[in-house]
């Protein structure tokens, strides 16, 4: 491993984290929020005074293997969390380290769980804090790092570390230069971040919540700076700019980067698009239509239980986690439909988690070369997607991910299911925290939090989330003995 | 296709069936059942009428491809269920003809799901029937016709046919002769029902209580006799008979077989029975101490918690899904234990259903295998088992398994979902029949049913414990186009 390089970019890490602080910070200050002020400033100082000396580390070796991208990725995920929780725990404002802990790898894994029963009193600037880390989370901190260091990193050192850190079977670099590929995406995301707030503004949205619900929209994130999340707004034309940003934010961030090339072909053939939209279509149309029988007291008309379902189908399939309404009480059908996105999730290379549309999809074409291989045992048939061939390394990678993905969630459930709550309230916690969500159903409904779980059970969930954010394999490489071996 | 052979095959299916259906047949005149007697003889008749041509049939051509293979099997137990329905339908004793074809679906894939509320007024030779299908089905009745058909059928024919209807990833033969492998199977199923039926008729349980609850435990099936399933024998030495006896038919009968062959290293180097017994056992522990710690009107003793422990993990493990207990009461996270071992199910080349331990086995060591891959992206690591090195087709088949078993899961939990049953009756029912096991929790748990559902709800079920019993595979191929296309 290379210690040295490692131990820079930690102290990048740390720095850069610091410095996204002074914002809160100067919030606090303004706002005269002095326990936070306390908070923000003994954090940032810690950080600057820890990661400063290390990025002065001069490495002679600048070579990065694959195993050290994951190994920094890992680290610095786990590293960002510890410093992150510390002004919630300074400043008073979640008395607890690990209620705090939970809330920043919920913030920054834009998962969205939380353990605040209340939220609207607590200081503006932790809450803009709070909802920071889904916007610095979404896109990856250590992209945001690639972007702006100094050139002399070479770009085979980032490659790996940016294919640890983005979500998806297979990242591929929009332009040659890595340090370019990390610049148009933080562009994008921070024109649309923008785009978003304009929009928000302008239907009457305080100017507060409008870069706070833009930062949670971006990130896929979901924790709301109100009690009631978005059913605060009561505002359709709200609600439905945010169901529309969150659909944008869970799409493939190189379509983006198409668009902006003038490369409309290529969109149109991409079958990870295609399929991601047609799910959301019918998902949102067979809910509206289950909960529109079911009852009027659910949904009202059926323009309305289009809305809720819309808005609903989107902020779980983009593992975003908003609510409009309590869906606890929706029939058990549409209740499985969500539940089911959940697995699903987003479209690689978005900000959003789960097992990816792109993952699905390879999974699905496996089952069908299955079974043509039985039916005609001496061809051989390459999986393919579009009018593209897959690699069976990418087939076997994808259907590894998938083993993986099942034996963390059984060993969770178990592990959580020592808290003896009911079923749906332990396994759809476990299903909401590994795939970024937030809300379950049952106790950590829409209505509910995580709160009544001991440290042992939100430390468990802290881990899912960690290990659904960075897509299992980098966190379980760092159990992997031939990782600390030395290399000759 | 070879049709005329698969008709053939059909046939001597139909005329096996209905000779087997004779002594239900004989039991109902003894005892005087009319209308069963009139069930059984109008049921054999019509097998015997529609099987007996077939049998003459005389392909010229005797290739089985590897698709006929499959699609001989799934015809089979389509055909054999639906026959195998109708004693219950007509001697009246299931009024309903789908709650009959539940009923005998559930016996045939030795799942031991049930719709009956009151068990113990039925008919006698009922009984008998509803138990001997589980008999039937646990070793594979394509097995049984395999072993007793004439000579001229050919053994390249017959692996296809073995390698389908079996459970597990790979089928190897015992020996070079098909025939003479399907018989060594059956001698050793054959003299083990015996044994266990011994033992427990000196145990004092009436002769055919003892004969039916052999049927059942020997096929890993779940139906019983009684209302309240094994707890009706109050006898600690009976009770312990059927745990014991339904561990070992959950373990690969190849073992059997060495033993036999007195090749005790080869037992011992066998990875399966090790990962399997030690599941078993760390299970019954961790739950045997969790419901002791629970409180003593769970279970009483510590002794008398390992006693339940045993009975249940092996019953549930096995696939069996008899009780003596409710374990709907149970603490959540031995809920839990026994939830995930409802997944993973016995060992390969057993009559027990699930995943099956060599499957579980082989997606684990892909698990560390792509962790390898990862940290050494340059060298090329077969996965192993034990000292075999898998073929990557095998690796490759058995993740396509896992992609397809969670894709019916999900698509049959939604379906009946429509039904709005609570979240742990729909998925552990669905869990409970796919895994052919029988009782699930809540609603279906051990001292519920599945008399609730809807003939819908019951057809997705039915769907599932084929699914299962046959490894998916068979079942999706008959939906495959290229299945259908002439062979040239």
């Amino acid at each position: 491993m290379n210690k040295k390089l490692t131990l820079k970019y930690l102290g990048y890490l740390m720095v850069i984290e610091g410095a996204f602080m002074i914002p809160a910070m100067l919030i606090a200050l303004i706002r005269t929020e002095t326990p936070a002020t306390f908070g923000f400033a003994g954090t940032i100082a810690a950080l600057m005074l820890l990661g400063g000396p290390l990025i002065l580390l001069k490495p002679k070796n600048q070579t990065l293997y694959a195993k050290d991208g994951f190994f920094i990725v890992a680290l610095s995920w786990i590293v960002l969390s510890v410093f992150g929780a510390l002004p919630f725990r300074i400043s008073g404002a979640i008395p607890s380290y690990v209620d705090a802990f939970f809330e920043t790898v919920s913030g920054f894994t834009t998962t969205g769980a939380s353990i605040l029963t209340e939220i609207e009193s607590l200081p503006k600037s932790i809450l803009y804090w709070r909802s920071f880390t889904h916007w610095l989370g979404g896109m990856g901190v250590l992209v945001f790092i690639l972007a702006i260091i100094p050139k002399s990193a070479g770009s085979g050192v980032s490659l790996h570390i940016l294919r640890a850190e983005s979500p998806g079977p297979v990242v591929g670099k929009l332009v040659p230069k890595m340090r370019s590929t990390a610049r148009i995406l933080y562009a994008i995301y921070i024109a649309m971040t923008g785009v978003m707030a304009f929009f928000l503004l302008t239907g009457g949205m305080p100017l507060f919540d409008a870069v706070t619900i833009s930062f949670a929209t971006a990130g896929t994130g979901g924790l709301a700076v109100t009690n009631n999340s978005i059913a605060a707004y009561d505002s359709y034309y709200l609600q439905n700019v945010i169901t529309v940003f969150t659909l944008l934010f869970s799409i493939n961030f190189n379509i983006y980067y198409l668009l902006l090339m003038k490369e409309f072909r290529a969109i149109y053939k991409d079958t990870e698009l295609k399929v991601f939209l047609g799910l959301v279509g019918v998902s949102i149309l067979a809910i509206a239509v289950n909960i529109w029988q079911t009852g009027q007291e659910l949904c009202g008309t059926f323009l309305q239980a289009l809305h809720h379902s819309a808005f609903q189908v989107v902020t779980i399939v983009s593992t975003t986690g908003f609510s409009t309404t309590d869906f606890n009480q929706w029939p058990m059908f549409s209740k499985m439909i969500l539940m089911i996105l959940m697995f699903i999730g987003a479209c690689a290379g978005s900000t959003g988690g789960g097992m990816k549309i792109s993952r699905v999809i390879i999974l699905v074409k496996s089952i069908f070369s299955e079974i043509k291989t039985l039916i005609h045992p001496n061809s051989v048939r390459p999986v393919r997607v579009g009018d593209k061939i897959l690699r069976p390394e990418i087939v076997h990678s994808v259907n590894s991910y998938l083993a993986a993905y099942i034996a963390i969630l059984a060993v969770s459930t178990l592990l959580l299911s020592l808290e003896n709550f009911s079923f749906e309230t332990t396994f759809s916690a476990v299903v909401a925290c590994f795939n970024n969500i937030g809300p379950g159903f049952d106790m950590v409904g829409a209505t509910g939090n995580y709160s009544a779980f001991t440290n042992f059970g939100k430390l468990v969930l802290c881990a899912d989330m960690l290990l659904g954010r960075l897509e299992i394999f980098p966190i379980l490489i760092l159990f992997s003995p031939s990782l600390w071996r030395r290399t000759k």
